[in-house]
C-alpha cells in the first residue's frame, strides 16, 4: 500500500517546472535506443546522447527514441531544448508518481501512463511509468527501467508487418498505447483466473487466510483501476484533439482502443464485484458453521439439563423419600429419562431445529 | 464465471486490424445463406463463397447474407475486400469477446451485440455474438453458430408480411435488432418467473441451496446487463447517425426499439433488486430461526439451573442438615421447585420472552 | 410481483407496428364516449364506432373521444387510418405493458402513462394504462377498463368551470394529465398514512408480520416510482416540444405539473426511506430483546454455576471430609453461598451488565 | 413525520389555477404591513386591504407589502388582479405544501421557500412557507403566521444602514432571501451543537434513548435538506434570469448567497454523516458490552463445568470406589481442582480471551 | 468536530457586505509585509498601513502585500477603497469560516482557500484561511496568523530562481497556490504514513482504541476533503477565466496544478477507503476472536454435560441400584466416560468444529 503517495515526501517545495528525479528504481546506466524507419529503410541503433535528435527531427523518417532510466536529468534537459518542450513536461517525466494524463502543446503532445508487468516468480504486479512525447517525426518514450512489452511492435517494424512502416509517428504512438492496454487486459485475465480459483477454495474450505488474499486482490484492483481510468479520458482527448500531429486516419484505431479500455475497466469492476461476493460468501460460510455448532450443542445441552436435574433429585439425602425404596424405582427412573429425551428430540425435530 | 475475459489469453500482442478467430464454438462447416428480395421477387439460396457479393452490392434489391461460423478468416477478408471494410471491422467480427458497439464508416455501418438463447434442456442461458455490416443494398450478418432467432423475420420476408419487403436494408437491420431485443425480454421474463418461484421456496423452507441459486441468478443478470446496456447507446447512435444508409422513416422504429431496451434493462434491475431482497429474506429467516432456538433453549436452561442447585444442596452429606430429617421435606422440596419454575415462567412470559 | 414482465410471454416475435392486444382485463364491451365542446356548445354522446371521427377532426370544436377497452383491434385501426397515426402508436396503445413515454409525430402527439386507483375493499392499488393521442381538434384517450378519475374534468367542462371550455385540445390533455398526477399524490398520501401507522406498531409490539408489510409497501412504492419517473421526462418533453399542437399559454401549466410530479416522486422517496428506517427499527428492536434475554439469563446461569459446584463438593462421599461433621457447617455453607451470589450481583451491577 | 404529504388529502380534484387555502395555521386575522421607501422618504403602515397596491405599483418608491396569513383568498385574488399575476401563482401561494421553486412570468418573478424557526421552549423546529412576488416597484411577501425573521432587514431600512435604501425591489428581495438562508445556517448550527453533545453522551453511557434522538435528528435534517436543496437551484435561476426585474448589480450578491446555501447544505450533510457515525458508535458500544458479558461469563462457566463434574464423580455411591477411603483424598481433590482452574485461567489468558 | 459551523453563531443578521471579523485566532498585532520586485530590483519591507498601496498599484513592478491577522477591519476597508474591491470581498476576507471559492470582479480576482499545517508537537492538523486578491500589479494576501508555508516562494524571489522574477502577479499567485496544494499533498502523505502504521497495529493486536483513532482520521480526512474539493473547481475557473489579469502563458501551469489537486483528492479518497477497510478488519478480528471463544468453550461444555449427567445417576440413592454393587463398576464408569468424551471429540473434529 505504500506506493500511493510516498514519493511526495521527497520533493517538497521545489519550483514548478524544475525536473527532479522522483522514483525508486535507479538503473545502472541510462539506455537510449533509436529505431528510425520509412517504408524502405530501417535503422536500429543505441545512442550515447541525444545530440542526434536535432537531425532526426528534420528527417522525413519516423524516429522512435526510447530512453530506459530517468535519473539523468541533463539528458532530459537536452531533449527539452532540442524539441522545445515545456518545462512542466520535463518535470512530469522525471516524477514517477504521475497520474496518467494527456497534455497538448503547440509543437508536441505529451502522454503519461502506467505499464504493468506480471512478475511470475514473486506472483506480484510491477508497475512502471511510461512517458511519451509525440512531436513531428520523432516519438520520444521514457521508461523507468530496461525491459518492456514493446518487443512485438519492434518486430512488426522490423518485419514490415501490418501498416506500421507506412504510417507516421502518430500510428507508432498508437501501437505502443495499444500494446500497453492489451497488456492491461492480459494482466487482468491472469489476476481474474486466480480470483476465480479463490472461489472454489472458499466453497470447499473457508480459512481466515482467504480474507487476506481477497484484501490483497482488492488493493491490486484498486491500484490498477486508478491507473486505467484516466487512460480512457486520455484516448478520448486524443480523438478530440485537433493537433496536426494526429492524422484523421488514426481515429478508428483510437476508437477501437477506447473500446478496449472500456472493456478492460469493466473487467476490473467485474472482478472487484466478484471479490466482494466472495468476501460475503466467506462470511456467510463462517457464520453458517458457527450457527450449526451453536444450534446442535445448545440442543445437546438442553436435553441433558432436565435429566441431570432429575438425577439430582434422587441424589438428595432426604430421610423420607419414598421413591428410593421401591424395587423398580431405578429402572422406572431410566425409563422416564429416556422417554423425556426422546420427546424432546422429536419436538426439536418437528420445530425444524435439528 | 469464466466467460468474462478468458479469451484474452489467446490473442496477446497481434497487430491491430489483423482478424484472428477468438472463440470457443467451432462449427463443422461455415454456412452462407442469401436472401435477396425486392417487393416483387425473392431468392433464397446457399452460397459457397462470397464472390457473388460484388453483384449483389450493385443490384437494387435488398440482399441479406448471413454467415454462420467465424473461423474461416479468408471468407472474412474476401467480404472486407469486396465491400471495402476497415480492417478493424474484420478483427472485431472474428473476436467473439467483443463489447456491443456501433461504428460508423464512410460506406458502411458496423454493429456488434450479443444474442441470448434459453437452453431448455440444461436450463442455462447461451450467448452468441452477432455482427452486422450495413452497406448499400447488402446486409452482412455473422453468427458464431447455426440456428438463430431470426426465423420469424425470414417468414415475414417470405410471406410479404408487414413492411419489410417494401423497405431497404436499414429496415431489415432494424427488424433483426428488434428480434434480438425482443428475445432479451422473453428471456428475462423466463428468468423472472424462476426468480419469483424462488421467493415462495424461501418463505416456505429456507435451505442453504437458495443462496447458491440467488448467486447464480445474480451472475446471469450481471452478464445480461453488461450485454444489454451498450445496446441502448448503440440504438441512440443509430438514431443520431447522419449516415445515408439509415433513412429518416426508420427513426420512430428506432425510438420504439430504444424504449424496448430501456424497459428491458429496467426489468433486469427489478429482478436484481428482487434477488437482493430475497437474499435478505433468506438471511432474516435463518437468523430468526436461530433466535427462536437460542431463546427457548436458554430459557429452558435458566429454569432448571436453580432447581438443580437446590437438589444439589440436599444432596450434600452434612451431618447436621435439619431439613433432611423432617417428614414432609421431600414434598415441600418438590413444592418449592414447582413454584419457582412457575414464577420464572410467568416472569419470562410477562417480559415477552417466550 | 408478477406484473412486471409477464405480458411479454404472450407476444413473442410479431412484426413491429402490428397492434396486438396484450393485457389481462377484457371488458365486456368497448365503450366510446364523446364530449364535444366550444365556449358556447356542449355535446356528450356515446358512439358506436369511430366513423364520426373524420368530421370531428374537421370541426373547430374540441372533441374528446374516450375509449374504454382495448381489445377491439379493428377500432384501433380505424382510428389510426382516420387520424393518420403511425403503426407503432397503434401497437403501443394495444400493449398494456408499455413504459410511460411521449412520442411526437408530424400530425399528432402520443402519450402513454399509468393511472392508479385505490381499491378500498381489498386495500390494494390497481393500475391501468392510459394512452392519449393529441391531434388537431381531437383528443383520443384509451383506457383498459370502464371507470376513471376524470369525472371532475367532465364536470368542469359541463359547468363551464375554470378555463377549460375556452381553451383547446392541449389544455384538455393537460387537465387530464394533471388529474392523473393529482391522483398519484392522493394515492401516495393514503399509502403514506398507512406507512406512518406501521411505525407506531413497530415501536409498541414488533411482530414478524411487520417485515412482510414493509416488504409489500416497498414493492408497491417501487412499482409506483417506476411508473411516475418517466412521466416527469414526458412533461419536460411536452414543454420543450415545438409542436403546433401545444400552445405557448400552456407552458406555465406544464411547469406547474412538472413541479407536482417532482414533489410526488420526492414523497415516494421519502416514504421509501421511512420504510427502510422502519425495517432497521424492527431489526434493532428484535435484536435488543434478544440481547436482553441473553444477558439476564447468562448472568443468571453464571451465579448458580459456582454455587452448584460448592454443593457438589459437599455431596462427595469422601470418608475423611472434616467440614461435614462440624455442627454449623450447613449454615456456614448457606452463608458462603449467599455472600458469593451477592458479591457477583454487585460486581455485575458495577460493570453495568444488569 | 406527518407533515410530508398530509395536506394533499384536502385538495383532491380542484381545477388548476384555483387558489384554495391548504394549511394548518389559521391566523386570527390577516395582517397587511407596508414599508414604502426611497433614499429620502420612509413610510411604515398597516393596510386594511390591497386597494392601495395599484398606486404603489405606479410610484417610483420601493414598496414592500407583507401579508401574514393566507386564508383570505379574496385578498389573494385582489393582489392577483392588480399586479396581473398568473392564476397558478395564486394557487401556489395559498398551498402551504409547496416545494421551493422559482417561476418567471412576463411582469413578475415568483419565489416560494421555507423559513425555519427554532422554538426554544419545546426544542423543536417550526417551518413556515414564504412566498415572494417581485414586480416592478412592489415586493409582495406572504407568510403563514405573524412573526418572522425579517426584523433586522426592517431595521436596516429604517436606519438607512447598508445599501438597502438606495437600491430597488430586487435588492430588497435578495436581503430577505439572505436573511432566510442566514437563518438556515443559524438553525443548523444550533442543531449541530446538540448533535455534537449527543456524541459525548454516547461515549459515556449509551442508552437506547440515544437511538430515538438520532432518528429524530435525522428526520429533521432530512426535512431541512429537502427544503434547502431547491433553494440553491432557485438562486442559480435568479442569477441566470434575464428578467429586467433583476439588475446586474445584484449578481455578486446572488452568487454570494449561492455560496452560503452550498455551505449550508454541506453542513447538513456533515451533521447527517455525524449522526450515522454516532449510530454506528452506539451499536458498536452496545455490541462490545454484550461481547464482554458473554466472554467473561462463558469462561466463568467453562471453568466450573469440569470441576462440578469431578465433584459429581466422588458423589457417586459405588461400593468399591477406592479414592473415597484414602485419608487425604479430600485435600488432593481440592488440590486437583485448584490446579485445573489455574491451568485453564492461564490458558485463556494466553489465548488473549480474558 | 466543533469547527464546522460554530462561527455562524457569532454573526447572525448583519447586513451583507459588512466586514466583521469572525474567527478564533486573534494575533497580537497585524503584520503587513511587502515584497516588491521586477527582474532587476527587489524590495522587502514591513508596512505600517496600506497607504502606500496606491503607489504600488501604479508602478509596473509586481507587489505582494501579505497581511497576517484579520481583526483590523479598518485596514481591510482601506485596502478595499484603494483597490476598489466589492464589499462582499471584504466581508469574505474577514470571515474565517469561508468555503473555498473564486470570484471574478471587473478589476480584480478573489480567491479564498484553506492552508493546512502539521503541528508536530501535538500531532494535529491546524487549518488557516488564505484570501488572495489579484489586481493589476498587486497581489494582496490575507492570513489569520503569522507563519506560513510561503518561505520557499520568497526564497525563489530573492534568489531569482525559476521564472518568478520575470513574470507577473498572476504567476506569483499561481506559485502561492502551488505551494499550498503541494503542502496538502505533503500533509496527506504524513497522515497516510500514520494510517498505514495503524494497519499493522490492527493485525497484531486489535484494541478498542483503534476505533477512536480510525474515527479521528476519518474526521480529519473529511475536513480536508471538504477544503480541497472546491479548490479544483477554483483552478478550473481560473483556467477558463477570460480576465486580463491571467495571462495565457499561465494555462499549462494551472492545468498542472489541477492535475496535482486531482491526484491529491484521489489520495484522500484512497486513505479514506483504507480506513474503512481497517475498521472492517478490526471488526472481523474482534468477531473472529469472539467466535473462537464461543466455539471452543461451547464444545468444552458439551462434552462435560453428559458426563456430569452419568455421574449424577450413580449419585442417586436408590436402594436397588444394581451397578453400584459390582466390584469393577467404578472403573467401568470411568471407561465409559472416557470413551464418550473421545467419541465426541472425534465427532467434533470430523465436523471441522475444532
Amino acid at each position: 500500500m505504500a506506493r500511493f503517495l510516498k514519493n511526495k515526501l521527497m520533493n517538497k517545495g521545489s519550483a514548478p517546472g524544475t525536473p527532479v528525479f522522483i522514483g525508486k528504481h535507479k538503473t545502472d546506466e541510462v539506455l537510449i535506443r533509436l529505431i528510425d524507419y520509412d517504408p524502405e529503410n530501417l535503422r536500429e541503433d543505441k545512442l550515447a546522447d541525444l545530440s542526434e535528435l536535432k537531425n532526426l527531427a528534420k528527417n522525413k523518417t519516423v524516429s522512435w527514441v526510447n530512453i530506459d532510466g530517468l535519473e539523468d536529468i541533463e539528458l532530459l534537459k537536452q531533449a527539452g531544448e532540442i524539441l522545445g518542450l515545456h518545462p512542466l513536461v520535463l518535470e512530469d517525466i522525471a516524477n514517477t508518481g504521475q497520474r496518467p494524463k494527456f497534455d497538448e502543446y503547440d509543437n508536441s503532445l505529451f502522454l503519461v501512463l502506467k505499464m504493468f508487468f506480471w512478475d511470475g516468480r514473486e506472483e506480484i504486479i510491477i508497475s512502471e511509468q511510461l512517458s511519451m512525447v509525440i512531436s513531428r517525426n520523432v516519438l520520444l518514450t521514457f521508461q523507468e527501467r530496461k525491459g518492456d512489452v514493446f518487443e512485438p511492435v519492434r518486430e512488426r517494424i522490423r518485419n514490415h508487418r501490418g501498416r506500421i512502416r507506412t504510417t507516421g509517428v502518430d500510428y507508432l504512438a498508437y501501437a505502443l498505447l495499444d500494446t500497453v492496454v492489451d497488456n492491461y487486459q492480459y494482466l487482468i485475465a491472469r489476476l481474474g483466473e486466480q480470483i476465480e480459483d479463490l472461489e472454489t477454495e472458499i466453497l470447499k474450505n473457508p480459512q481466515p487466510e482467504v480474507m487476506d488474499k481477497i484484501s490483497n486482490y482488492k488493493t491490486e484492483l484498486k491500484y490498477i483501476r486508478k491507473s486505467i481510468r484516466p487512460v480512457r479520458e486520455m484516448v478520448l482527448n486524443l480523438v478530440r484533439s485537433e493537433s496536426e500531429l494526429i492524422s484523421d486516419d488514426l481515429t478508428p484505431f483510437l476508437k477501437d482502443l477506447e473500446d478496449l479500455i472500456v472493456q478492460t475497466s469493466e473487467s476490473v469492476d467485474t472482478y472487484n464485484d466478484m471479490l466482494s461476493d466472495q468476501l460475503n460468501m466467506y462470511h456467510m460460510g463462517i457464520s453458517s458453521r458457527m450457527n450449526d455448532i451453536m444450534r446442535v450443542l445448545t440442543i445437546f445441552a438442553a436435553i441433558f439439563i432436565p435429566l441431570t436435574f432429575i438425577a439430582g433429585i434422587y441424589g438428595t439425602n432426604f430421610e423420607y423419600l419414598p421413591e428410593l425404596h421401591f424395587k423398580y424405582s431405578y429402572f422406572i427412573f431410566w425409563g422416564v429419562m429416556i422417554t423425556l429425551a426422546t420427546v424432546m428430540l422429536i419436538f426439536f425435530k418437528r420445530k425444524n431445529w435439528l
